[in-house]
């Protein structure tokens, strides 16, 4: 291989978008699970960049094909799953070093023996598993999970420049669809062990954590907000070490009536779109 | 005005994707009900086409205006609401002869007092009132509910012709985004009147019995889950005379394992995307 | 057949989201076209609906197929390939009386023998052609094409109610995304022949049209530019005889910089999202 | 303050989406500009997340307004417009240390005097620039350039596991959506000013390099065409020391004809949607 003239940095490829519905029929009580798998793996591939010689890319269609081999025996909850795959590409294939294996899950309700319908709360469970040199890094989430508070949020006491025309407010909607990810100690402090129905136990007090510092926080800002759901998230789950959000502040504007002789006390808002505030933020257990 | 060298056909105007929320607060257990609105007005509209003379013309801006003052003292059932706002445009605006309001609620489901989540389903609850000449129609429905069987569904003895290559099969997984919409009588049969109590009952149970006809139909094509129902809601609600559905069939397909050494039972389906199947019927209680 | 309760009325099934692409490879400066094609068939169904009888009932899996087979000796103007498609289904099937097939086409710009990159304007060109009863209705047109005019538009005049707080103006920013869709008389005035070349030099004189009439309009409200687009079209294509046009008016809000000592002569606008005016109407060449 | 149980990690809040249009008016030949822009400021926030305490918080209502009348006076190419903003938001607010612009400008094309159509290619240009401890980075490049080579694309090869089905392939279609970032030095290594004039220019150059690249890279992989974009911009401009690129593999599958009796000879291709590949890489004019 000639010197190349550049130098090829930081690379990885995988497959994206891989749809896949599994169906659990071990009772007439079927169970239905409907996952989004990423794949995304690197390692040495400078020959494939340099010259076209592919003789170590596993093709991205290879690795749709193994998330579907790999769900026939059944695939847990969505970060047992992720790592399965993490540790195969990395394991089976010597080219690669390293392997991120995103998944969302989309919910579906019961409605019959067979018959399902999707669930409340408009979200997707998420998991990012990253595998390499021997260690394993899991982080779980939630995408777009939609919250709307009525009362209880106030902004005002903020910095005011030439270009500030916002008037203050003690009482305002607060309305977001939160996106949060957590990331697992590698070593439970409990020694609690990372299986399936840790995962899924931790999920769910995770995001029902979520939602109750969301409830009952009464909020000066979408950042106190924030810092409130992260608390609550590393109080309930001592496994997590951190935890990551981002919440778009979908504004609620009270509409003028007085124009119509009508007041508005908190009753009429027109809904925005574009623009909206972006509050994004980590809280820790630790000092970093 | 001069004689125009072509002629004005059908026409309307009006705003669409009027974003409004509104909060109940008579308690401190608060309501929230979140819209958007469409509306569509039309008339002697002539000139403003001709000419470019827009004394007949109500401003979109001002039927934006309108529906957030009308939300001032309550929507009630989203049917209700949009006949108050096609009444209005129509009785008090010379120039309109018809209005066309159509509305979508976006459902939240309670976490708190005054907490609120997405609710489940995935779907809008849908109206379409059309008011003119005196007469009132009023449709209401769903759009994009999601549903999923992952048994009693067969596709076989179909028409086959040279360009026919799909197998037979007698288990598959049947899915669909259902937008329905069913007209109300202009009479109610049983006396019933038609006010928010009676639109959001009948919702309900339109809603349960679309469910549950999908669930309990053994389908031998969806063609037959659109029939059974259409037929579910007329036979549930009496004062529905025709029911409108549009069902996407969000094809899974049966992954092959076997090149891998696996079987696969009905377990892992790859959910396709585009293209789909589109199957749209319209069941009605009397013969047209 | 046992006597269903309710009656089946019109109904339709068919393939959506049809993606072709087709490479012409005729010479070594490769052609390349870029279709998305729906199919919709009605005829004798009531089996399939009332007892899942799918005798008479083509795949839509099998619509498909012929998409794509059809494709294979060329596909001409998306008006002929939408005809053929159309034609067989009803002429090659007992049970499909009609037949309504609708083309979206991508435009791609050249930038080498065999390298494209996406062409301007951001619109789709569209056909809709229905068969059935031995007699074809063609229309053709645009989806989505952009469109803004940084003056020589107004609005002022309106009228007024108790919610209308609009202030007149007469110089503001119009824009929308226009989808209009024309239909070709069955006979032509002229003689003309509706083969591809025919199409093909319609659709590029009638686009050309629409554009031309909206920057040269001097507009006193949206209407009066959709009415001129319109006679436009009317006056440049005789083998059209209606033309129906829906403009979304994507509002720009000039922004108020007064409050920071800086006048706005017409430079700086927000773009506003939702909600939007929506006008809609039809020019025709008789009246109806 | 009382000591908070956890600890703020990283962190940042702005507007998002921010849609400003401007309409040069300096001549009757109107300029139009059309820009999405986002800002992201972080500093010393600890207090609003721990507390509430909002005086360091200027409001992202206020960046908002920042940005249109700092449009009033003009804004240049957008790599100059979001320094200034930059600079701006960290200089004059003594709570902020750090800011972050990203800017989207959206093409459109002339099409008279005073009107626009969107521009081809159908992607946006974007920039990014953080200004912090007294040093800009600024980086450009385009989201969503759509390509497509019919042929010079081959995949084989690769390395073949036991889930490895994908046949190699000496023909293929090469489709995808180029998003690239390019990063400029700080220092211009030739003395160039880094002004609107320097910014557009290199721009114009960039995409050139791009587009060429694609259409005349023999394609062994989409790993090497990866390269050979980045290595061509690189070697056009020599003032950007980086350029990452995110290659989506739409794929375009050859149709199965065989079926009809039709051969296939890499004509007849059904664009697939979801799963895709995706190659990501980095491109360094030096080692890292």
């Amino acid at each position: 291989m000639p010197t190349p003239e550049f130098t090829l940095g930081p690379n990885n490829y995988g497959k994206s978008g891989v749809r896949l519905v599994r169906v659990g029929r071990e009772s007439s009580r079927h169970d239905l699970r409907d996952l989004t798998v990423h794949t995304a793996l690197s390692g040495d591939l400078d020959a494939t960049h340099y010259t076209g010689d592919n003789a170590g890319v596993l093709p991205t269609d290879t690795q749709k094909n193994t998330v579907y081999a790999f769900a026939r025996e059944g695939v847990g909850a969505i970060e047992v799953f992720a790592e399965r795959l993490a540790r195969h590409f990395v394991d089976a294939t010597p080219s690669i070093t390293s392997a991120r294996v995103q998944i969302e899950e989309h919910a579906w309700t019961r409605v019959g023996d067979h018959s399902f319908t999707r669930g409340e709360g408009g979200e997707l469970r998420t998991t990012e598993v990253v595998y390499g040199g021997g260690a394993v890094r899991t982080a779980a989430g939630v995408r777009d999970l939609l919250l709307l508070n009525t009362t209880d949020s106030e902004f005002s006491g903020f910095l005011v420049d030439e270009y500030t025309t916002l008037p203050e407010t003690d009482d305002r909607v607060l309305a977001t669809a939160v996106t949060a990810t957590w990331d697992y100690a590698a070593e439970a402090p409990d020694g609690a062990v990372y299986d399936s129905a840790f995962y899924d136990h931790a999920f769910t007090r995770a995001r029902g954590a979520l939602l109750a510092a969301f409830a009952d926080t009464y909020s000066l800002s979408l950042q106190q907000t924030l810092y409130a759901v992260g608390e609550r998230i590393l109080k309930t789950i001592p496994e997590v070490r951190e935890v990551r959000l981002s919440l778009p502040n979908r504004h609620h504007y009270l509409f003028d009536l007085g124009r119509f002789g009508l007041d508005n006390p908190g009753v009429v808002f027109q809904a925005g779109d574009l623009p909206y505030g972006l509050i994004e933020g980590t809280v820790r257990r630790e000092a970093a």
